[in-house]
């Protein structure tokens, strides 16, 4: 079975390709990628926090929250 | 062939964990992965400096820099 790991980011063009570019690298036989924005899906802002995601641009893997690079604070996401 | 991916850190326990975690997810058919660690290998620093490296842990694909999370600065690794 596949493990879903989720990317969240809010829109930013640059982190977005490079992001896109580290989520196509993952392994495709074990890994299904969810894109998720959280500038228009505010509903799953809090879903991000619970996995540990402080800022985006991040990757939930296996329940751990990675950071990269830095975009924006996921604070500046709930306003 | 493969590409080589880079993952540069400094040896703190919990970013090594983490990054060996996401460092393992990536596409094996696609990509090998090389563990440097800065702090043992400082020679390296340059190296990491010239890919675009700010801070570890960072992988480096496809020529593109990736930090993860944050440990240490570049520059604290120069000392």
């Amino acid at each position: 079975m596949k493990t879903k790991a989720v990317f969240y980011h809010a829109g930013c063009p640059v982190c977005v390709e490079a992001e896109q570019q580290l989520a196509a690298c993952l392994d495709p036989s074990r890994y299904t990628v969810e894109h998720v924005h959280l500038g228009n899906a505010k509903d799953r802002v809090r879903e991000a926090e619970a996995a540990g995601v402080k800022s985006v641009p991040a990757l939930v893997l296996n329940g751990k929250a990675f950071h990269i690079n830095h975009g924006a604070d996921l604070s500046a996401l709930k306003a």
